[in-house]
């Protein structure tokens, strides 16, 4: 972790919110608890759903978008690495992925209701948002055209 | 970073490994560079190359079973981890990808003079590598059978 994640205590935290460090001591078990709660804040912000365009294809390009351009802003960054280094044991639900797969299983049933072929939720989220994620965690370019053709890829697939 | 990962200093490798710390910092600029060329020495190990079993299908499943093993083991992980903690700017080529990138623009040649329709060396590194990190750095579960059905949609790409 670079220099400034190290000096992510509870005592600084509750300094810079004014709070008391026992309060936040209380509510989480260690930092990493409370950042990935921001993390997961953060990205669910403003009730965010899938869109909703009339067409599966159109549909992923515009989320893959959103989601390349969010996690690739540097607060975004700091707080997926901030993930990373706190997952010191292997975890069955990643609240990120869950939140992702929920959007990817909404659009995939729409897809189905409108009879298109559709990939299945888990290969969009193994072929759009892991390759997208891992761009991003391991600072590597993260474009709109790669984030296009991640959805072109997951679609042909199923063709 | 974890508690263990942050006491990685020059001093402390310099004297687990008998050597003066001087002669650490006129090699390496600082600990991550040094912590990225173990891990690619880990890596490539061997002379590691890419399964030739005569069938993209069986090449990129040995393949990504093999990477899958590797990059589980605890050692690796924390190798991972240290280099998303490093990599502070954006990287155009990272070693570890160059390597994979390598291996598989290999088996994707070979294939393609047997005649066979083969994904691009690229899709086989979004598709198959991006997810199989992207699971180890986030402490998501990686088994063999993941990796096999990674192969298996990228293989469904160019079908």
């Amino acid at each position: 972790m670079g220099e400034g994640a190290d000096k992510i205590t509870f005592p600084v935290i509750a300094e810079r919110a004014g709070v008391n460090p026992t309060t936040l001591y209380r509510r989480w078990d260690n930092v990493n608890a409370l950042l990935e709660e921001v993390a997961v804040a953060a990205l669910t912000r403003d009730g965010e759903s899938a869109p909703d365009t009339g067409s599966l294809e159109q549909d992923l390009t515009e989320w893959a978008d959103i989601i390349a351009r969010d996690i690739t802003r540097p607060e975004r960054v700091r707080y997926l690495r901030a993930m990373v280094a706190a997952r010191a044991e292997t975890v069955s639900n990643c609240p990120v992925t869950e939140t992702r797969r929920d959007q990817a299983s909404e659009m995939v049933r729409r897809a189905r209701e409108r009879g298109e072929t559709a990939p299945t939720a888990s290969q969009i989220l193994d072929h759009v948002i892991a390759p997208l994620y891992y761009h991003v965690v391991f600072a590597l370019q993260v474009d709109p055209e790669y984030a296009r053709r991640l959805v072109r890829d997951v679609l042909a697939m199923v063709r």
